[in-house]
């Protein structure tokens, strides 16, 4: 089983972001984290973080038949990224949306996410942990329906 | 550490409500399968459910002192149960908002969560393991701010 | 055939409120004329008026597999009631929305209804006739889908 | 006693329209059932159907001198029939708005009526009871009032 | 002269709720200002402060025929505690809105009070003050109608 | 020089209508005073009044080539009569809107005239003299215009 | 018979702004042109322009109880001059709103007169003329209400 | 197979309205066209242009069992016309809406078309040739479904 | 301690504006009732009441540094005196809004006041009574802050 | 004669994606069947699919002195896309909007078009077809104004 | 060439403002640093700050025929000076619109200015550079024109 | 010094679009005049044009360390480009926002920049002189901060 997870514009940066809403902890070592969850749970990963919309949709486009989940965080494509949304949308895959942050708590440019009504739940708040608990609950949801 | 796990309006019903939202599971399940991780996690729980909302306001006030922080499902107080917001919110406990649909995806009354604000953060859409996710996650960061 | 007859806060003061709006006839007599009603119907009928939203929600959750369909006027719960809609819209049962007034000719709050969407159909209007057509309505409705 | 009951754009068509919303009886066969409910009442009825609002409007403006209240289903014209309302009020007959189905519950263009701020009342959702109903209480409104 | 004195939920906690907004006074002070006051006045207080709205309702009911006004500070009730609204509405008795903060510079959900079009009067922002304040002018205001 | 006034759905019924908004004269009178001031203008008048939006725009069609300008009073299509105004636009005849009373000071749907943003200019609140004055102001702009 | 005749800001401008809109005559020009209607039907006029809406709320004060009626055209007080409103609605004298352009077709801060809603009546559209007709109807509906 | 073709208020205008918006072809010009094509493409054309929205209404329902398609241009009801978006959509017959201008960038009021939900497709811009591309598609559209 | 007592537009017309919302004392009797107060409390009061919002302004620029609070009443000013306003936020003097009448139940336009925000709180609804209660807790408040 | 047609984002993916809204023809076949038709009609077509809006606004103006028109179809850019909206807008090409699907009967951010402005006119809801539609119609307008 | 530099309500108290908006330069230094500027440029200034918006109207109603272009800074009269707005429209002289600090960053009633929109530009956000800055483009702009 | 200068989607095309609202000098020209400026001021400048959201994204990340101020013109991003906006916003640099067109003066999707409230201040109507001026109060702010 593999997961696809996206990371938006700008999530690069983390780590050197403002620390209130996203913490310390950088870009490679929340993969580095969610790489040694996924060993733990037998399945496999595969990252892209791109600033460019469409490298973000291509990328859905290629991998979609090879893929079981998608997590994304989709940064700051989250209220009108309506090209990705499609995309992601179009693949039928089961999605998870992760905000480091709690966007409902912020600027309404943040909290009217444009993939909300697609996903299958959204964890939204915690920082890198967020993406743990994604993968946690992807997984077992996937292996439920299997 | 304990943990104050708050059930709003209607949540006694879980898996007799409808299927494709809630799931199957029933309330007690759910608080047995949180009473086994906060085991594991090494910390106490506390429950309550009411469909009384004052009732979850006086056991706010009377529990604040005495819990480190709360997990919420605001049930059919979610849009508008400002009396339990505020208490909550005057508690100053970090709180974990929890929804077992992903409410974004939904009716407005329900994806406009009176809660969202104040809150750590939120998770939705994940039925029973929402609950799960929460506590693994308030707990760490409890102990992680310790 | 059992019908759960569901009257919300202020509606024990029937006959000592605003006569335009709700007439001069009291809760109990109201209650009176639908029991006779619906003997002549042959069928039975549970009442609860409470101002507590909370055991609005308890009645219906308690009686839900008991009785065939409701008759509610939510009083001062219709616009933002959303527990006692949800305990509504979970037992599945048929429910008949009744105004003593028309709420549709009052302010916003009154005539926009939470309830409106879940019912089978809405009285509003008619002052006390308002239940005695709700009740043969429903009745009506409920022995056709036998 | 003579109570007018008007039909609106459409209704001429009922029992041939979408039966979940409208019923499977047709227009004449309510009217049937109203004549012999108004024998039963003691009173007479005067019918109109029209597809033009224009007609509507011609009927009240001739028939409100010798008739003693409306039974309106004002269907295509509900939200912006404003010729007919206008018509309506100027009578100053008690009138019932009815409705088939529970236009709460549907499009906003048919849940907000132009009509409902000047009715005594209105009967919606109980597809052709509520006519019966309505006839039932208006007679009962107006005797009372003699 | 006996003046019903009513506080909506969570004002029990006040002196532990954030100081800026509330002031550190609790409620028994300034229920015993109150009462100090009342003595000078030659008028009588009783009071009541719940979490549950069904409380408060169900205690302007039992009291109306024997008050002569009332004091509200109607809490985390403020924006949408419509039966408790109706219930003071249909006392008829003079009634007189009290807020501990400004809520005209907070939140829109404190802003918008759904009391304020049906009171006498309206005084926010003095803290404990606002109460003492209230009573001076609502027995100076009955006085002068005798 | 020939001027064409349209009298809306309704106003057939003048005199018969509540007298504090439009006032006791009828449509007849009305006419009768125009035709008076008309001769004394030295113009012509051509009058129709239909509750039949089709029948005005059908006249509007008919009249165009042969008429210099319009008074207007579109009654119950002030708000959404699209279709005659639609017609008094194409035919770039100058149009002079009147209203009995003063709808501004009335209900919104009222109030948003669809013919205000083609008109020449608009008169209202003047119940029977708006008229008198339109026609004079009419006059005199198309002959200042010649 | 005296009437106020009140110019609001810019007025004094009038025959140098916009022709489109205003037209080319004068203010001076259209205070003669009132001033002979005035004494045709026999009554007196007094007029003030100002810039400060202190200034035209200062006279009417002053004038009040002097003059039987007034014809105000607020020019740029028209969307928000709330002190100059609620002089003339203070003052209870049947007053007429007039403006030369047609506001209706123009920016919204223009159409949404704050003066409409108090006013016997409104004049738009009709450049200098627009006054003689509210003179004309003012002194018309004052003498018939004598 | 027969379409029906519906032109409401005003299109008997065309060639006589405003060039820029509607080209200078007259509709009967139109209509000779569209005959045209359908002999070429073998089916059957039925014509009704009214202004009156209860002729088109009666069209459809007298049609509706005889045509297999609708050419749809609804003119001034494009924006209320509700009656006719009944009819239509009652009908089942599948519907192309087309408009001789780009009513999207025009007036609100033209371009929230309440047609558009029940319309399987919309062609709208291309003035005169909109109907010959109307024609084609739903032809071909409905001809594949056999 | 000094206090700059603010009375906005209209405000000396009191007495003789409408007695329902502002009762029938004058503008000098507040003054005089207020004056005798501050005796009482050891404190002097400064009075202006302008029609002219510059007047205000400048009033507050010239004893800002004079006066140690102000008590306003905006009047006609409370909707949109922007100006005032911001010379008021400005001073950073400790201010009460007072208003006669019960703003919140009146026309949006007063009930939206745009001092809310800046102010220490607001007094409305007691007519001349608030404007002591204002006087009595601002020295209060100021004087606890010594 | 070229004609420029664009693709945007997700259209790649025509025939993968939901048959309901879109059908089953790739882009590859409706590119085909474009040719096919161009050919006939005697112009050339250049195509671009990108889910880059960059690179569609690149390829605006690197092909804009070069062509004679546009058929655009902006996929997932409808709703936000000003960069490519601008591009086409500042070509001042002719240029026709093609929607497979009926945008109209959909959410709201995919009718709201940010294109129907600037563009000769809109084919929406017959899949493939309406790019030859879109081309007939183009190339005929482009040839009349020859 | 003279520019007439006008300031409106409360910026006569610059430098004792809040610091952080406005800077700490006062009023009087920046037209002295203006006058500088103008003598470089070869330039007259003339200056009005006034806290009454009649005064400022009367100052460009004077001013028009005499100078060649306008700098204004609205203060408090940016959101609803309208008066003030026509003024300087109907002069048709180039205007500049500066704003010391950045309104659009802040409070709504700031950022909507009613001067916007017949500005030539708006310069905001760089305190008093702003005022040297818009000289020099402004005159730059109107010796280009010549 | 060193400062960024970011031009958004479609500013390559500037001399080449719309004159009245761009002007007619080139971007390479508004750049050639910005180093001649920024010689002058003793800094240098780095440019970046691209028609790629994503691009400008990533400059600013590879730049954000090396820069300590930016210019931006957004172009087509201004509404909604927030992955833009957030790069931007992340870097903490002093921004100043350029706008060749008075976008107040535009349509709404111009005149709301999502950039609008993080930026020191905007410049917008000015043509390439914005630019200038930019960078002129841009330096110095910097310079006075140092």
């Amino acid at each position: 089983m593999t997961i696809l997870v996206l990371q938006g514009p700008n999530l690069n940066m983390l780590g050197k972001r403002k620390a209130d809403h996203y913490g310390l902890v950088t870009m490679d070592e929340i993969h580095a984290r969610l790489e040694e969850r996924a060993r733990a749970l037998g399945c496999e990963l595969e990252f892209l973080q791109s600033n460019h919309e469409g490298a973000l949709v291509d990328k859905v486009h290629e991998a979609r038949d090879r893929v079981e989940g998608i997590i994304i965080n989709p940064g700051g494509l989250t209220g009108f990224g309506y090209s990705l949304r499609d995309a992601v949308e179009d693949s039928r895959l089961p999605t998870v949306e992760v905000h480091l942050s709690n966007i409902h708590a912020r600027e309404a440019f943040r909290s009217q996410s444009c993939f909300s009504a697609i996903v299958v739940g959204q964890v939204a708040g915690f920082k890198w942990r967020g993406y743990i608990a994604a993968l946690d609950m992807l997984v077992d949801m996937l292996r439920e329906a299997e």
